[in-house]
C-alpha cells in the first residue's frame, strides 16, 4: 500500500516508521512545507521519497495528514482535492471540530476519517519519531457517519496492526474531553515552568529538581508552533477546562490561608482516586476483546 | 555503625536500604508508631529490631528521623533528650524553619543535622522502600554552622556513601526553594486530578489519558498524612509559589481569551527554557569533583 504523510513529525513519522516495519506500508511519499524535514526524512529512511501534495496524494490509497491543527485545517479542504474514489485520507490533530468545518461541504469529505491516536512526547520533527509509540495506546474516531465505511474499515485496520484500541465519539466530545486530559495538562505545565523559572535565582533550582518535579513539568518542553493553535481552535472547552483547574488551585490555596485541616485532606484524598485510572491498564483495552491483528500489505 | 530509622517508610527505609548494601550500617534499628509498619520492615529485612525511641537512639551512632514533618518538629527535642555526644541525629523532612524552630533551643541542637534528601517517588510505607533512590540526586544541609564539624562530617560522609551531591544554605533558602520545585508541583497535580475527575463522565476519560497526562499528574497519588504538614509548616513560601503559578495560569488564559498569539507564544517559548535543565544533568552535580566515596563501616 502507498502511504502518504503529509508533515513528517513527531506523529505522521511515528506513523509510517510503525506502518513500515509491520509491512502495512510498501511506500511512503513524504509532503513537508519544510525543505530541510523532508530531507532529514530522508536520510533517517522515514519517507522513499519527497513530493508536491498534489504528486503524492494523486498517487496514494492512504494519506496521512499529520501538521499542526492550523495547518491540517488549511490544507485538509486541498488534500480531498487530489483524491480518487478508492484514497483514504486521515488525520491525527488534536482538536476535531474545527478540522471537520473546514471539509464539511466538501465533495470528498466521505474519504475522510478524523482520527485522535493519544499518544506522543514532548519533542517534534522527523527526529522525534519514534518505533512503537501507539502500542497499547487509544486512538479516537469521530463522526464516523460522516466516512464511508471503507474508509473506517482501513482506518481501523491500520490503528489496530500498529496496536491501538479505538474509542469512538463525536467531534464534539473529543474536543471536550481532550481539552482535559491533554490540553490542561500542557498550559499547567507550561505556567509551572515559567512560575519557576521567574524564582531562579541561583541555578541551584533546577540541581534540586527531583522526579517529582522533572515529571509534573515535562510538558513545558513542548513545541508552540504545535500547541498555539491547538488552544486556539479548542478555545471554548479549553478555557472550561482551566477555569475549573484555577477553581481547585483556589481552593487548595483556600485551605492552606484558612488553616482548614479537612478541607486540605478533603482535596488531597480526592485527587488520590486518580491512582486507580492511573496504575491500571486502561479498561477500554482491558474490555475489548483481544485484537485479531492482521498485517495488511498490497 | 548503628543506625535508627525513626519513620519506617519511602524515604527512611530506602536510606536504610542503601546503608545496609554499602557496609555504612551494622545494625539498623526501626521505631515506628505504627505497629504494623515496624512488622513489615522487619518480614522485609529493612530493620533488624523494632524498638522504642528511648531504647533506640541511646544505643544508636545515627539516628535518621523520617517521619512526617509535623512528627519531626514534635519528636525531634525528645529524640535529642536520649543522645550521647557521639550520636549524631539527622531528619529529611522537606520543610526546615520550622522544625529548626523546634530545637533552637535544645542544650543537644548540635548533634542535630537539619537536612533534605531531594528524591522520592508517590508511594508510601516500608514497602515503598528502594533501593538506589538516592544516586545522582541532591541533598541540601541546612544552618550548619549550628551542628558540630562531627555530626555534619557524618552526614556529609553518608550521603556521599549513597550517591548524592549536597547544596549547603539555610534553613529560609531551603525551604523558599523547595516550595517552587517541590510544594507547588504536588499542588498542581493535586488540583489537575481533581479538575479531570470532576469532568469524568464517561470512564473513557482515564483510558484517553497519555503519557503526557500521566506524567503531569503522577503526584496526585502522594500521601495526604506527609504532605499536609509540609503546606502547613512552609505556608508562607508555598502560598507565594502558589500565587505565582495562578499568575502564570490567569497570564495563559488571557492570552487565549483576547486571542493574542504573541503573548501565547512569548509564554510557551519561555517555558520551553526549562528543556536545558532538565535535559542536562543537574550542573552542581557536573561541577562538583567526582565523590571519592569510601564506604564506612564499624
Amino acid at each position: 500500500m502507498i502511504i502518504t504523510v503529509v508533515g513528517i513529525g513527531l506523529i505522521g513519522g511515528s506513523m509510517v516508521k510503525d506502518m513500515r516495519r509491520i509491512g502495512f506500508a510498501s511506500k511512503i511519499l513524504g509532503v513537508d512545507a519544510n525543505p530541510e524535514n523532508g530531507q532529514r526524512a530522508l536520510e533517517l529512511g522515514i519517507v522513499d521519497e519527497v513530493a508536491t501534495l498534489k504528486e503524492a496524494v494523486s498517487q496514494s490509497d492512504l494519506v496521512i495528514v499529520s501538521t499542526p491543527v492550523d495547518i491540517v485545517a488549511k490544507i485538509l479542504p486541498e488534500v480531498l482535492d487530489y483524491v480518487s474514489p478508492t484514497t483514504t485520507v486521515m488525520d491525527v490533530g488534536s482538536t476535531k471540530v474545527n478540522i471537520c468545518k473546514a471539509v464539511e461541504n466538501h465533495t470528498n469529505r466521505s474519504n475522510f476519517v478524523p482520527t485522535h491516536p493519544m499518544s506522543g512526547t514532548e519533542n517534534s520533527g522527523p527526529e522525534a519519531a519514534l518505533e512503537g509509540l501507539f502500542e497499547k495506546k487509544i486512538t479516537i474516531i469521530c463522526d464516523q457517519e460522516k466516512s464511508k465505511p471503507i474508509h473506517v474499515a482501513l482506518i481501523e485496520k491500520m490503528y489496530h496492526a500498529i496496536g491501538m484500541g479505538i474509542a469512538y465519539m463525536s467531534s464534539d466530545e473529543q474536543d471536550h474531553t481532550t481539552a482535559h486530559v491533554s490540553h490542561l495538562p500542557h498550559i499547567a505545565a507550561f505556567a509551572l515552568a515559567n512560575a519557576v523559572l521567574a524564582k531562579n535565582e541561583r541555578d541551584i533550582i533546577f540541581d534540586l529538581a527531583s522526579g517529582g518535579f522533572r515529571s509534573t513539568v515535562r510538558l513545558a518542553k513542548s513545541s508552540p508552533k504545535m500547541w498555539g493553535p491547538i488552544f486556539k481552535q479548542n478555545e471554548k472547552y479549553v478555557l472550561e477546562s482551566l477555569d475549573v483547574y484555577i477553581d481547585h488551585l483556589q481552593q487548595f490555596r483556600e485551605s492552606i490561608v484558612k488553616e482548614d485541616q479537612s478541607l486540605m485532606y478533603e482535596l488531597m484524598e480526592n485527587a488520590n482516586r486518580i491512582r486507580p485510572a492511573l496504575d491500571g491498564t486502561a479498561s477500554v483495552m482491558n474490555k475489548k476483546e483481544e485484537q485479531n491483528i492482521k498485517l495488511y500489505t498490497k
